[in-house]
């Protein structure tokens, strides 16, 4: 199957432009399974609560997901996109996964980010596995990545693919994902944004690009630049996800001594 | 305070010559606390049980020990020393902490990889912190560091610094290290060994060398060369390991949301 990212930068507040980025990304990619940033269609740096109700999507009617369910109308194509999501009176920081017989499931940031904490309610979905019949896919987001709970219980609720919409500012995630896809034998396709970011005279942030794809193994099947906007894709063979035995005798999980360990 | 590695290579099966070359280099260090690799007294690579039980040591009553004790009296150097041990008609790969009143703690190895699960029985002590007054110190051997259960156990217990025993052969750990602490707030000295082994017609073993020392904020301290034997130390601030708070609005451990999480 072939897997892989959009890295742009969003414009903030700009709905529209950015919908129009991501549908050009979906057509123009062949392939499987396509990962877009976090908070793809709104932009992060929010300088109140009521721009963030302003610009959030609700998942079941919004007008963007209808459009790009009907861009996705006829392929094979699932895609992965971040999105502030408004939802029983309350936003999240949400990642959507759909596929061309419409959404299959949300998943809400678990852990948030610095002033995420002021705009958004911690996740409630818990981290989720779906299967996409090429492969089983799990959902994690930018911060995510740090705790190593997110891309373990993604890995023995089942996960071939963490799919990793995010917009990063600091540089140790790209190795990090190395870290976690070898501890848990799994791929991940981690889709950051890039740019820059200057509002309501907060401190500038800088994304810093580098999206990736990691195979099970450690290895680095490709990195994007950290300023370059790409769409970039890869084949990879989703069966290597499913041998956790690396060696003779030792089995990735079934290894695992969870009594003696404290979470 | 001042912490270190003795980064060299034992000699298989020759437990006088490399007592004598740990003793040489506990003489030699001045500093607080300083790390030797796994199976440091009998080397790695057996080729039957029976080897490991001749080459095994007694905790408690060991002549190895009792020289090491003799040797840090009137120091306030603590140490940490991989060796096989025997104990209760089992075999353990264990790590011991002593300082100059006496043995501390033992600490057996949790994750066994390859072979190792031939001769040794997984470890039953758990993973456990000593208060060694400059610092809380926590025991994790090799593979261990595979497993993020380890070093986050290790942290959630209070440890300051993760001890780190090795007989690395693969690559990915001293990276991968860079990542446990980050996302455990800690500091990890990584003691490896160096040289080959090629006993019994078996593949020969290559040890990676690369011990290091990693601050809490992922800052590689120190990495050593992968063929040279070396005593090495340096100053860290153990305050560190305790500023869990990452930025105003994230607390490293207490953002953690373990009811999400499967382990």
């Amino acid at each position: 199957m072939k897997v892989g990212f959009f890295q742009f930068a969003p414009k903030f507040g700009e709905i529209q432009h950015n919908l129009n980025a991501i549908l050009k990304a979906i057509e123009e990619f062949s392939g499987d399974l396509l990962v877009f940033p976090e908070l793809a269609f709104s932009g992060y740096q929010f300088v109140g609560k009521a721009e963030v109700e302003e610009l959030a999507q609700d998942a079941g009617s919004s007008r963007v997901f209808q459009t790009i369910q009907e861009a996705l109308h006829g392929r094979s194509l699932h895609v992965v996109l971040g999105f502030a999501e408004r939802a029983d009176g309350c936003l999240y920081n949400s990642a959507m996964l759909l596929g061309p017989r419409g959404p299959i499931g949300t998943y809400r940031k678990t852990h948030l980010f610095f002033e995420e904490t002021f705009w958004f309610a911690p996740g409630n979905t818990g981290f989720q596995v779906w299967d996409i019949g090429v492969a089983k896919i799990g959902l994690m987001v930018c911060f995510d990545w740090f705790y190593p709970e997110s891309a373990r219980t993604l890995a023995l609720k089942g996960a071939d693919i963490l799919c990793h919409p995010s917009n990063l500012v600091l540089p140790y995630c790209p190795d990090a994902m190395v870290t976690r896809c070898l501890e848990n034998g799994v791929f991940a396709v981690t889709a950051n944004r890039i740019g820059l970011e200057e509002r309501g005279g907060k401190s500038p942030l800088r994304f810093i690009g580098m999206s990736e794809i990691v195979a099970p193994n450690g290895r680095i099947l490709y990195r994007a630049q950290e300023s370059d906007s790409q769409l970039y894709g890869c084949d990879i063979d989703v069966t290597q996800a499913r041998k956790k035995r690396i060696n003779p005798y030792n089995d990735l999980l079934k290894d695992r001594q969870p009594q003696w360990y404290k979470w």
